[in-house]
């Protein structure tokens, strides 16, 4: 089992969320989580270095070992939100490179398969599988945060071939 | 009028085109233009930050005052490749505010209307606009170049309330 830490990230140009998990052979622990504003109003660059700069910081600070985001897809209902998205997707994947951790990411399907048994579990079964694995006392909110820590817990589960509480 | 100089990049995440032009009273004169490649394979997170360090060591070099480049449009006919260029386009305004520069940027229709004087000329047009007014000896090339040149005379013209010697 590899140890270290996951950072499991959110995208948005304006509210990104975060969570890093640590992997132990005890489970998964919750260490932090939380979002980082990019603002919903002024210049595209001051938003992205916003972005850039609390993902560093959040890097410097808990040390993780990999970076987890949801992988792209083809198609999206809003392509100018899919755009700005993509925004804060590079300089997130950018502060990642330059710690020099890798990042990888997984499929929304995958990530909702490997944590509930579903690919098509809706938010609330994903919230509740979060809450079970994590021990958390209540269910993880907002959902940026709540996206964030699915897709670390994804990395957790397949990096180290653990199968989840609800899956063994 | 404002002295100085402008960076027109043309972002992508395969490869980005830019080019420096200087503000001067005599016209617009082209000081550099070129590339950044990001590789047409890989990790994103590295792509993207071959293009952030390609456009941090030309600001560092040319010391440009202000970052140009084409506005966001609502519509596009491939979203995965918009989205692609979105990272592009994060990492290239992050190394504009990072190095305290104004990025600005234009719709693709103002830069044809600004330098052709319509704001549906074609390709060929816009290259010859270009050759004009920086009395290149060649059409510039290539596309990415030539996009990065036509973004970085629309803010030149612009900013400076100058006309194009063809909207005189």
């Amino acid at each position: 089992m590899q140890a270290g830490r996951v950072l499991g990230v959110d995208p948005g140009l304006n509210i990104t969320g975060y969570g890093v998990l640590e992997v132990s052979p005890g489970g998964p622990r919750l260490i932090e989580a939380g979002i980082v504003r990019g603002g919903d109003r002024g210049e595209i660059a001051r938003r992205v270095e916003a972005i850039w700069e609390g993902v560093t910081e959040v890097i410097a600070a808990f040390e993780p070992t990999a970076l987890a985001l949801e992988a792209l897809y083809a198609h999206y209902k809003h392509p100018r939100t899919a755009l700005l998205m993509g925004h804060a997707r590079g300089v997130i994947c950018l502060a990642g490179a330059q710690a020099g951790i890798p990042v990888v990411s997984y499929s929304a399907t995958q990530v909702k398969r490997i944590l509930t048994g579903s690919g098509r579990a809706d938010k609330g079964q994903v919230q509740r599988a979060i809450q079970r694995e994590l021990g958390l006392a209540q269910l993880p909110q907002p959902a940026d945060v709540a996206d964030a820590l699915a897709v670390a817990l994804c990395h957790y589960y397949l990096q180290g071939r653990r199968q989840p509480t609800a899956n063994r």
